[in-house]
């Protein structure tokens, strides 16, 4: 089986290689894996056969490039991101949504050419920023797509897309929304839910951190391993049980940042916790208030998706994946 | 106020040409209106200043010359039907997402031209098409979008599309979901939903008609007359007020078949119902059982639209519009 990763160099594409190195995901023998990005992916953690694909997602040429390898499995989790998006609007839609839909006639061109046999699978990488307020409690698997943001609606509009081609039979596809990712390794970055991770990743590394918005913001949280285990677990699975319902929420913990704080206090400490400066910042505020809080994620629980049950395992879960040692 | 009707030929952009020219619609006073088609639009109700352009919305050149008029209320109800979509798939996202993108695209030039102060105000008719079963009783105004045609997804995405550029403050748009609309005048087409109308007006025409499925099969309608009301009420409303979210179901009739055969015979008599032949068609019993059968439009209901009381009302307004003079 050759498996092909698009957005391999970023965190969760790590994550993902390093899941198929080390874990038994029931994906079958893996011959090849493709790792696609903007910039070369790191293989270091990946002892099979692999190859080093460098290029740009916008350019129709290059997804026929990719669907000419006829891989077997696909994870898509190439985008730019939502502040890029919202910056650089023709960008954005170029990227994150002609791109794919290049990318889906190439392999639809394949399958014809191949008399119908050729389907591959492909998981794409959406998110709870389809979703718009104003929300119920919980968002439920019935609940509308109003995105607030240009990638909100080009994740949506991938959605439909991949939802039709696999209708058509051309694909087997399914789209799974990821919940926040936390904690996020490595440096802040300038995306609003930054501090989210901040909060906690800078306290347990010594460093003080800037909380920009008010402790009683609830949010929909996972783990970078959740994130990883999501996708394979979506790439095992018989995609055609999910009928024309090709969208997915996945599983995730909510809470508040006061929860995300003591959660951080039972884990850390008081004087790790002492490092979260509580500092109000308004743009982030007013985001922030755009965005899920919970969900009721029926559908992905009885396909056998699993997150964690509580923030502290989360917490944990950095400590053993990603805490830099000393 | 210069006016674009994209779709002018067809049915329902003939009704809005006609309500444009005998209704006061509140739109103010239009100084000329361009009709736009694959074929030659008939300008035969409007007596003010026009032009008749033709050509393929596919294609990007000629959305560019639509935006070049810089129409200030742009009616787009232009696309190939769920059948035609559904055998060439192809075609179906060429012409009814790409087309629609590239208008946007072209428009937004000109918005940037403008230095901003071009805002176009459009009206997209978009479908029931966009929503598949598992259905509730009734599908509110925050039922997910499930399409379960190229058609439909193909609406779901132009939405998406409008609500952003809206947002982004590049157009004012808004989106109406048009129920079936009954009874269409003219001749039965090969859309799966003709028998709706062609059981009401073929033997109101003093001929037979087939009923390809049961009687107990329930559908969500409004007559032509309510579709071009929709459309100029549409156009007339502060579309801000509709925040971020730009698809409204419109109101409709919710009845079953024999409902519908009852207000025929109410209205016509018994021997204009002895016309009716009921004849199972599996093809057509199937694709109907994948269609909304009932909606709760409190959110269209609250911007002012209305639609029929009856299917009673329906089949007069028929009789008023539509049928031919002896």
């Amino acid at each position: 089986m050759r498996v092909l990763i698009m957005g391999a160099a970023g965190m969760v594409g790590q994550k993902l290689l390093s899941r198929l190195q080390n874990a038994d995901t029931g994906l079958g023998n893996i011959s090849k894996i493709y790792l696609h990005d903007m910039v070369p992916a790191n293989t270091a953690s990946w002892s099979g056969a692999s190859e080093v694909l460098v290029g740009n997602i916008a350019e129709a040429a290059e997804m026929q490039k990719l669907a000419d390898l006829k891989p077997d499995v696909i994870f898509h989790l190439a985008s730019i991101v939502s502040g890029e998006a919202e910056l650089e609007f023709s960008k954005g839609w170029q990227v994150n949504m002609a791109g794919s839909w290049a990318f889906l006639e190439s392999l639809r061109q394949h399958h014809d050419d191949s008399g119908g046999t050729y389907v591959p699978k492909i998981i794409f990488t959406s998110s709870i920023a389809v979703f718009g307020p104003p929300f119920p409690d919980k968002i439920s698997d019935e609940f509308l797509c109003a995105p607030q943001t240009s990638y909100g609606a080009q994740k949506a509009i991938v959605e439909m897309l991949i939802a039709d081609y696999s209708r058509k039979g051309y694909i087997e596809g399914i789209s799974i929304r990821l919940p926040t990712i936390c904690v996020r390794p490595g440096k802040p970055n300038l995306a609003a839910s930054s501090f989210f991770s901040g909060i906690i990743r800078e306290p347990l590394n010594g460093v003080e951190a800037i909380l920009p918005v008010s402790d009683d913001v609830r949010h929909w949280h996972a783990s970078p391993r959740s994130a990883a285990r999501f996708l394979t677990h979506a790439a095992s699975l018989d995609l055609s049980q999910l009928g024309s319902r090709r969208s997915l929420n996945m599983p995730g913990v909510s809470c508040t940042v006061a929860e995300q704080i003591e959660a951080l206090r039972n884990v850390a400490g008081s004087d790790v916790v002492a490092l979260i400066k509580p500092q109000l910042e308004e743009r982030i505020v007013k985001i922030v208030a755009g965005w899920p809080r919970n969900f009721d994620t029926a559908r992905a629980h009885a396909l056998g998706f699993e997150s964690e049950a509580s923030f502290e395992e989360i917490i944990k879960i950095y400590l053993e994946d990603d805490l830099p040692k000393p």
